[in-house]
């Protein structure tokens, strides 16, 4: 990795912003290796690996706080590993960055980074510095997991529940209100940008890892991740009244005409997970959550029938898929 | 990882260009998860990682045959890989693409990554697709070594012989060609073009990691990464007749006022290894060498004196250091 050049510049990034949060862990060189070795301490775990990138103008603006980018990029990527039934090892850390990047910003982005690293239990083992005309990071993350365990996303039988965690839609409508789309007094506004600015991955996944059969996080809205996880053999039943929903979107929903359920259930980016499992693990499921703090909804059941279907009247047409892609 | 998308063209592109790639390979889910599981076979073997971005107008350009492309994003990390005394594993590969981006440009590509692949040992684990306006290429790298090995970059001796594999200057002189700066007859030209657009990994590395001391891969320019390597404590002396020139760059230098070895010292992109290690393994290195037809030069040692020196004159102050990141 490119973490030690030779440009001023670059060397006074590092050493000042990235070097505290490689924990000081041996593998790292001190980011004063072309790249890093890893180890896992138990021999009974293999690594997790995913990675993602975000853009700006697209998952972010210039002129967002550098605490959200830093949210943004560590939640994409920690939500994969949770719903890989992973705890967070470590990462990788790309940024191309344009001119308008200063130590103001590097040193926010980087607290940021080093209080989400602690709060998590995961380091920084390396990384590449590049200019650009756009800032663009791009993140692969490891974590670690037991050597005989698999988490799949297409895996279940008929009759399997279905359960979602968090609530459906709260990042969405936080985005519609920085947009000027949805006017709220104060203190609601605040909830919902809150929401859509600073995501967080939940950690359920590990905790439940091995009484589940597929688990996949939400990241491009409820419809599109449960129908990417449905198999061609089976179809979903869903129980509209059990979709979780935070009290101010229940208000907003009540009291506006031109907001609707249908328009939350495929709003990316709330990053909860979908998981999949056999009735029998229903206690054992709910008691982890219980536990932890983590809100989760038993939602439907497989059913046969293929497809997503729901126990009362949605007006589907208007469900438009969230697509980080296109 | 963002590999399995629900826009038909995202999905379209995985399928037909990029799932041959994961050579079937199990943890991958063949691209249908969001992330993929990583065991080394032999416990006695830990990872080594490294990053590194290539952009569009930096290091390539849009035109260029999307062969070269596969081949410097593979080159950049496969020679940190080998610097790390580590044989390839596998790697992510993450696409920031612009609307240029067609299937003639995605098949050639990847049929260039099979062909690397294949060649050095190593899959596709997984990655992320994204827009963008300009062609960005992020990719992190996998290899596997001894976990008693840790090679260093500034670790060595007085008296310890520096070595280096390849030669140093074809790469530049083929951006000098490209740029019209230099005019050569056709073969000649082809030649150095060539060694700018396909350059390769030296993967003598991991035969010889356990007789060096400290090794890195040239991208920067000999003395820039040369200069890297020397610790506070040490300096080297450079027999500079011995540093390795191809006969072609030989006849340029020869011929030419307005072009010196010096303008070669710093000239990135030629990824040869720089390797230290003590005077009693030099039989054990150039035997390995010879065995696989890999050039490998002594070109100096490690001495007392700090910094960079050479036992002829050089006209010093006209090496600029290259720096992808300025």
């Amino acid at each position: 990795m490119k973490l030690t050049k030779n440009n001023l510049s670059e060397k006074l990034i590092i050493n000042k912003y990235f070097k505290k949060l490689n924990f000081n862990k041996k593998g790292t060189f001190n980011f004063e290796n072309d790249g890093a070795y890893l180890e896992l301490n138990n021999i009974n775990y293999k690594l997790s690996v995913t990675t993602d990138n975000i853009s700006e103008d697209i998952d972010f603006f210039s002129n967002d706080d550098p605490k959200s980018i830093a949210q943004k990029i560590t939640t994409v990527n920690l939500s994969d590993i949770f719903a890989m039934g992973s705890s967070p090892h470590s990462y990788i850390l790309n940024l191309l960055m344009p001119n308008y990047i200063n130590e103001n910003w590097l040193s926010s982005f980087s607290n940021q980074l080093k209080k989400i690293q602690r709060k998590y239990g995961f380091y920084l083992m390396g990384g590449d510095l590049s200019k650009s005309n756009k800032l663009i990071i791009s993140s692969t993350f490891f974590g670690h997991i037991n050597k005989n365990l698999d988490i799949f996303q297409n895996k279940f039988n008929l009759n399997d529940d279905i359960w979602i965690t968090g609530n459906i839609g709260d990042s969405k409508i936080g985005l519609e209100v920085l947009k000027g789309n949805i006017l709220l007094e104060p203190q609601t506004r605040q909830y919902f940008i809150k929401k859509y600015l600073y995501p967080k991955p939940c950690k359920l996944g590990p905790l439940i890892a091995t009484h589940i059969n597929s688990m996949k996080d939400i990241s491009d809205g409820l419809i599109g991740d449960l129908y990417d996880m449905l198999s061609s053999k089976f179809g979903a039943l869903i129980n509209v009244k059990n979709i979780p929903l935070s009290v101010n979107t229940k208000k907003i929903l009540n009291t506006r005409n031109d907001f609707k359920i249908e328009d939350l259930l495929n709003a990316g980016d709330d990053y909860g997970l979908i998981i999949i499992s056999n009735q029998k693990n229903r206690k054992k499921i709910l008691s982890t959550a219980y536990k932890n703090n983590i809100k989760i909804s038993h939602i439907g059941k497989i059913i046969s029938e293929k497809g997503i279907h729901f126990d009362s009247h949605l007006d589907m047409k208007n469900i438009k898929k969230f697509d980080h892609f296109s």
